[in-house]
Order: structure tokens, then sequence, then C-alpha cells
């Protein structure tokens, strides 16, 4: 006999992108698209999780859950249903949980948390853009293409217990499962990507009252090159905060990404590239209504543009996005929802809202970034 | 907690494939196949869908339904599960409904509902094959590979309530979700098929008493150039009826299909290739079981057909299939069924009741087409 | 109305693995990894199943049963789920019960039944791990690259009823769905792969107070060339047999598999190769918890051996297998487990205990094979 609880999302918009820009010799070119699209306002989703009470005050715990694009049906891997949002087996007791499996990582809870758009639609904060969401709102691959920004797989997990006045914490270690070869001269000299996966991370907040404040950090491995002796990991540190005042919930978050390139045998001279990310927020609620709102950037330093001359030299790379929205809750499960949002782009920051990509192919010698992007989400969510 | 149905179908046979033609030299060839196959009665599924009562007669709805190839354990997307039958949420009241997502297209329905073997199994009507049935009785990719002949992703429907005295409706509308480039020189000069998935149709019927008759329309973009002007589309209506006497019901529909081009720049002087097909069938009440026939045909126009000159010329391809069976029903939930068909291709037609590929390479210079086919089906259908 | 249970295991796993060999040479290579993997006491699943009783004594049943890589959420199909483990629709009375689709095969049973570790994680039994399981502990493809070793798809399968004094038994016929060609002439000349995949094989057995024993047989297809005239088939049979004690349970298997050539045209001068597999074990069980230890190899025959000289000449392959493990069970659903296991190869053998392919590129002009390979899991099981 089971024990279980089938969940999902069922959310589906009407969204509009517009990516624009100006060529160099002045022409103003655009790219746009409507579409009926998935996860304006909450992730859609199907899953199954369930609890078992071992007494003594120790369960046992499971969750399986698939990320669902109801716009074709589609799934998430080769285009069907795998459970590639949480997939994870528990055990918790009086000294917190330990949880193995596929699970988020510390790090993406501040910016989903502390985002009044929590990471979906075209409302969606540029740190998570930048670091490269995997839903509308995607930059190519995100930010030194950390593989493990919002899941991690092979992980193991441990939660500090409720009910220690307030605070609440975890940390999380992801293996990459490499294959270590003895004597090490014998490792195969490839790119070696299959040795990015490791991740190490942690974070810890405080809620009470109205207050709940939080700060992770974590290191995650991009690359490694054994027989070049260099290992390039993502170092990530986050600080976010909400206030709720009842009348309106103030929202913040600071973000630091830093690449950092390890290597046993030379020095490394370049000087590491970074992206600093920020939102400020709120939410207001309005009868059964919830007003949303958001500003949000990011600056790069040290990369590589294409277009812009010497990385630096023309001043570097930034974001910035306002979006606006309303939630309708017809019940506790259903919700009509407005957003739109605009992101204006300088230096050559290509970050857009979410729809096409912008022109791929160079025109008159040079490939064009998108400037100002912006978009809309009008959309239903249902919950199950 | 959720508050869902899961709900699906196991849908098993025994079958057999023979395809048979002569080659111009007279030497008879077949090709032929047994096989334990999925949904020879009712297509196999795995689903979940609720309700949620919003108050004042509204209510919110969702719907996620993956078909399962329950003889190899598979799914359709990629040999995985996925939500490929249905996946929709709805908010519905007195007005009707709206349903957002992945659905069946308003014209399949009439190639469904008035065939007396509902689109499944060696018995499915030849428009169904010719339109590219994607399940045992499919023809290469369907006339003119119509993308959305079952059903569409990315669509808006809108269906009329209940209560209207015996007529019903429904209207879709699928986005294409197509980059527009502005200045549109600038559209890439490729084939371009990501345009085609546009899908604009309605249905509307009357059922009162035994009778119920319904009449549907669409026009199905299959691609476009935006450069040489030029959009294609496949127009399609059709007529379906049905009348229940108590000892038998009778069923016919007719099928019209052609193709449209479009130019926005040069005249088009080809005549557009055609497909029509029709269908008569019953239903006859045994005690516990039901005896079900079909005679069904498909007729060609202005098609180019291999190994058969100048098209048109020897006169158009033509099938036509008939085709007999029985569902013993053990419970409502159970059944057991039989059908056996048979199709005759004329003048280059190549439809099959399922199974094989005819040969595909030629044979002493020309590749045959298959001038019969003949199939049957032995299964247990069970709902859950 | 749905009438079904949902149902499944998350099992996951800390896990080592570690393959070392020595070269010609003298030097001492290893490959090994630490990974957070699954199915180490029992295999991930989600399953759907449900019966119906339909009076008289007969039934109607489904099964629909998917893997579950809980470690990373991935499934078994491209990456995600599909019901590769069991997808069958059942009748089942007096007589017995017919099932039709994929499903277990006969002769796969008794490799898991009698083996104390049920043929999961790195304590599997070398008769799977041989044949080529496709889980941790998998050689390349297994012998003679069966396809239905575990499963076969498109299968007809026949149980006796309960009741039988013991007795019991099973059949299973798994179409290869292959297609005929008539003339027979005209069958392409490829590889025909096409064609592998027949399965005939059945399981009898008698369990009465703590015996239970069971001999399997079948003989499954691998390949046919119609125009050579040949068809190579894995004939298997195996016997097991199991006493429960009450303080302990003894368990023992014999596996014999040799490939069989038939020609139409030309008598096969080679002599096929084949596999012979054992193990003894034991289950032990101490309070909530079972102690379990196996002892297993499998020796080959008439196979080529890469840097092994002449088949034969230099004594045939072999590998032993001891392994010893402890489930702890917290419940009747929870249980944490913990399983170590070694291998030692001879003579060119290369089954390891899962991770890493040990070196698949020459060192100093040969390729090594793993002489012995170690592991351990460290897990928890939740059913549900």
């Amino acid at each position: 006999q089971s024990s279980l609880t089938v969940f999902g999302v069922v959310d589906a918009t009407v969204s509009r992108y517009s990516q624009r820009s100006e060529t160099p010799l002045g022409v103003r070119i655009t790219t746009s698209s409507t579409a009926q699209n998935s996860s304006g306002y909450s992730g859609s989703r199907l899953g199954f999780r369930g609890t078992e009470d071992l007494g003594g005050g120790l369960a046992a715990s499971f969750w399986l859950e698939a990320g669902v694009l109801n716009d074709t049906g589609a799934g998430f891997s080769s285009g069907a249903m795998a459970f590639n949002r949480r997939s994870t087996v528990s055990l918790s007791g009086a000294l917190g949980e330990i949880r193995l499996g596929r699970d988020y990582t510390p790090t993406f809870w501040n910016d989903a948390v502390f985002d009044p758009f929590t990471s979906n639609g075209v409302g969606i904060n540029l740190i998570a853009t930048a670091s490269g969401f995997n839903t509308p709102g995607q930059a190519a691959s995100g930010f030194q293409a950390n593989p493990n920004y919002i899941r991690a797989p092979n992980s193991i997990g441990y939660f500090l217990p409720p009910g220690l006045g307030g605070f609440y914490g975890q940390v999380m270690y992801a293996f990459n499962e490499a294959v270590k070869y003895d004597p090490g001269t014998l490792t195969p000299n490839v790119a070696n990507s299959q040795r990015a996966g490791r991740y190490v991370g942690g974070r810890f907040g405080y809620a009470n009252g109205g207050l709940d404040v939080a700060l992770a950090t974590a290191r995650s491995t991009i690359g490694a090159q054994y027989l070049q002796g260099t290992t390039t990991s993502l170092d990530i540190w986050n600080l976010g905060a909400s206030y709720d005042f009842g009348f309106a919930k103030l929202m913040a978050e600071y973000s630091h990404n830093k690449l950092r390139i390890d290597s046993s045998a030379n020095p490394i001279s370049i000087t590491p590239p970074g992206a600093n990310g920020a939102l400020v927020g709120v939410h207001v609620p309005v009868g059964p209504g919830l007003i949303r709102a958001v500003y949000t950037q990011v600056k790069y330093s040290n990369v590589a543009v294409p277009n812009q001359g010497v990385p630096g030299l023309s001043g570097d790379p930034k974001s910035e996005k306002f979006a606006l929205g309303y939630v309708h809750n017809l019940s506790a499960r259903t919700a009509l929802y407005a957003t739109v949002a605009r992101i204006s782009n300088k230096n050559g920051a290509d970050l857009t809202v979410g729809g096409p990509a912008f022109f791929t192919k160079p025109i008159n010698g040079s490939t064009p970034t998108p400037q100002s992007s912006t978009g809309y989400d009008l959309g239903i969510r249902h919950a199950f």
C-alpha cells in the first residue's frame, strides 16, 4: 500500500518578448515573438512525495518532482519527463535532516526566496538570468556555465532541525563522480569536463517576526585539467533579506560571483571574471491580489565582450531591469497574473527577458547584442 | 494536499500486418510481421487531472495525459514519457471554457468521434491514416506533413458551455511562436520550418436524441519562406454525423484537405494537391458486445506519385478500406476485442493498416508501393 | 474514477568503486571513483498498478513501473522516465494469468530471487554482472549482448494459478516483430539486428515450508542473417534453490549460458562460446537487521580475450567475487544498509563491481583489464 501525495502546478501564459538594438550604422533592429508559454508565475511540475514516521522522532521521506512544459506537453530531459526538479530520499529527526539525491543548491535559494517574482516569468531577477536560468529568461548558458546553479545531482545535504529560535541552515556537497587515475600521468589529456560538477555550499538564516535574512556561499567546480594542473571554480556568495511590514513586504539581495582559477603548475596571470548582481523589490497585498515590483541589475567585470574592444576599456557590461506585476488570487491554488518587464543593457551585456535569441549572425560585420529587451506574461497558475 | 484523479488505459494486442504488391514484371512481393502491440482499441495512456471549484460557477482545472507504448514500456518523446496527449489548464464558467496548452485540434475530433473504430488499431479510418496518424496505421508523415493534425501545442482554446439546447462548439488558435525580424530583410534565408505550426480552427455541432452532427474547419500552416514571400497552409474542413437507432448506430464523415500556397511576390501557377476522404460505418450492440464495421476511402488529387508517370495522367491515387470488428465487454473498464481490415490501393496510393514499411529500396529499378494491405488485432483494453 | 496504487522505491547510496591491474611491465594502475548513486539495495522506481474484479473469479490488472535514477533525477530512456521495469496488462482466473507487454524474463528470476543481494548494488552476483546488468555492476554489454537478459518487450506470458500445492510456473514468448520478406531473396542484406529479440523461455518451481527451488530455461535470439542463412541464439538454463532454517537462509544457483549458431547453408565449425556462473549465499537475521553474504563466480569458455593470446591456451577467463552486507530495517519500508564486495579476475576476465570503466586506451601497446575490483555501498532504501 502506498502512502504519498501527488502534487503539482500547471501554469500557462500568453507572453510576448521583444529585443532591440542599433547597429553601429544606426539601423534599429528587433526580434520579437508571441508565445503560449509555461511557468510565468510558478514552475509547472508534477510530483510525488511522502513521509513515514519511524518512531522516536525519526522520519523517512522521499520527493520526486518533474518539471512540465505544459505548453507543449514536453518535459526537461530529451523532451520527456524526468525528476529534474528534485529527487531525494531523507532521514530526519531531532538533529536535523540528511538528504540524498538531486536537490536545489543552497546558493540558489536566496535568488528565489528574496525575488518578488520567485525566479519565474519575465519578471525574474537578473542574478538568476545572468547565472543561466533554464526557463524563459535565459542567457546563453549562464555566467561561466555553472552546471549547478539551480540544482545539483549526486548530492548529500544536511538541514538544521526546526525550532532553533528562528535560525535555519543547510549545507550541501555534490559529488562530481570523477574518475581518479593512478598513476595520475595516465589521466586522459582531454578537456575533462567530467570533472566539473563538484559543489560545496551552505546557507544560514534567521527568520523571526517580519524579518527573514539569509547568507549563502558556495564553490562550484566548473572544469579541471589534470595534466595542466588547473581547476576552475565559480565562487558564489549572496545575502538576501525581507521584512514584512504587513501593508508591504520589502525584499533585497546582493550576489557576488567570481571565477577562481587554481593552478598547481604556473601562476595564473589573468584577472578572473566576475559578475555581481542585486535586487530590491516589494510585495503589496491588495485585497485578494498582490502587486509585485523589482529593480534588479548585474554588472560584469573582466569579461571579454564581443564588439566592445578591449575588455574593461569601454566600461564593464551592465544590465538593469524593472519589472511590475499583479497577481489576482481566485483561490489559494488558482491565480491570474500579469507581468511586464524591461531590461537595459550597456557595454555589451546581452541579457533578455526571454523569448527568441537576438540576431545570431553578423550584420555588416558585427553581431549585434540586444540593447533593450521587453516582455509581458498574461497567465493562469493552478496548483494541485 | 492534492486533489486529483490518476487515470489511464493499458491496451495490448497481438497483431499481424501484411502488405502486398506486384512489380511491373509480375513478381508478387509481400512484407509482413506479427507483433505484440499497443492501443488497438483505445490509446494507452497515463493521466493526471483535477478540478477546483472556485465558487460563483467558476472552476479551474488541469489535465496532464501521457501516451504509453505498453508493449515496450516506452513513451512518445525520445522513447520516454511526456504529456503528449494533452497538457492543459482551464478556467470555465457560465460563459464557457478557456483552455491553454497542448490539446486536440477541433478538426481531428470528427475523424475520431464518427469513426466506428475511434481512430485506433487496424480498423482506423483512412482520413486519419492519410493525414499521418502517429500509431500503427501510419503513412510516412501524413498528407502535406501537417504538424498539427491530431493535436497542437501552444494553443488557446475556447469551448461553448453545456446547456445550449444540444449545440456545442469550440475554437482553437495555436501560436507558431515564430521569431519576427525587423527589418524583415534580416530574416534568415532558411527553409524556416520554425514558422510552421500556426493552427486556426473551429468545430460546431448539434447533439440531440439519437443525432449528433458536427462541422469543423481549420487552416494549419505548414511552412513559410519570408524572403520568397510564400506561405503554405493546409486547409481542412470535415463534416461528421451519427444517428443512434438503438439497435444500431450509423456513422459517416466527409473530409476535405487542400494545400494552399500564398505568395506575396509571384502568382502561383501550380494546382495545389488535395486529399478528400470519407467513411460510413456502424455500431451494432450484441448483448455485452459491440460489432463495429466501416467502409472508408481517400482520394488524392494533383499529387506526384512515384512510378505512376505524370501526376493525374494515370488516374488519381485512391485507397479503399473495409474493417470489421467485435468488442466483448467484460466490464465497463475491461474489454476483449478483435478487428480485421483490408486496404486496396490504386494508382500509387500507399496506405497500409500498419506494421512494417513496404519495400523501401528499388526492385528492378522501381520502388514498389503496396497494392493491398491486410491486418488484424486481437487485444485487451483495460481502463483505470 | 481511478482505482490504482501508486508505489515506488527511492534508494540512495554513497558508493566507492576501485579497479586495479598490473601492466606486463609491472606497473600497478587503478581507476577509482566515489559517487552518490541509486539502487544499492533495491531498484529505485515509480509505479502505477491496479486490479479490477470482473466476477466469476476473473480479474483484469495492469502494471506500469518506471525505473528512477534518483541520484540525478533521470530515467532510463534518453535520461527520462519510461515504464522500462514493467508495463503489462493481465487477465487472470482459475486457470492462471495471461500477461502482455514488457516484463521480466523467466530466466532472470532465479538470478534475482536466489541472490542474497537480489541483483542490486556492489554485492550483485556475477551471473547478473556477466550477463550485462544495466545498473552499477555492468560489464560492457553483457555476455553475447543478450537484449532480453532481464526483461523482454512485446511479450506474452502465462503464469500458473496459485494453489497448486507449492508448484509454480510461467512461460514467456516475446515477439521480435521482424519483417518477413517474400520472396526471401528480397530481404535486405544487412546485419539485420532487427531480427534479434525473440525470446522463448519458462520457469518452474516448488516452494513449500522452508524450501524453494526453481528451474528456468530459455532461448534468446541474438541475431540473424537471412541471406547467409544464420541465426545466433543464447541458450540459457539455470537452477536456483533456497532453504530457510529460521536462523539462516541458504541460497544457491547455477547458471549455464551458451551461444548457439544455426546455419541453413554451411556447417558451423567454431565451438560456440559459453559462460557458466554460480553463487552460494546466506541471509542471517539479527534482530531488526539482516546479514547478507555471497560467493559467486563466472567462468567463460571459447571466448576471445584481449591480450591473452590464443583463446583457451592461457586458460579460460574466470571471475570470483565475495560480498558481505548488513541491512538495518528502520521499518518495513525503510532500511539503512552497507555492502562491501571484491572481485578477482583471471585470464582476461574483466568484471567489476561498478563505477568507472577501466583504462580504455592502450598503455604501452596493450589495453589492461582489471585484475581486481572492490567497492562499497552505504545507503538508505525507502519504499512507498
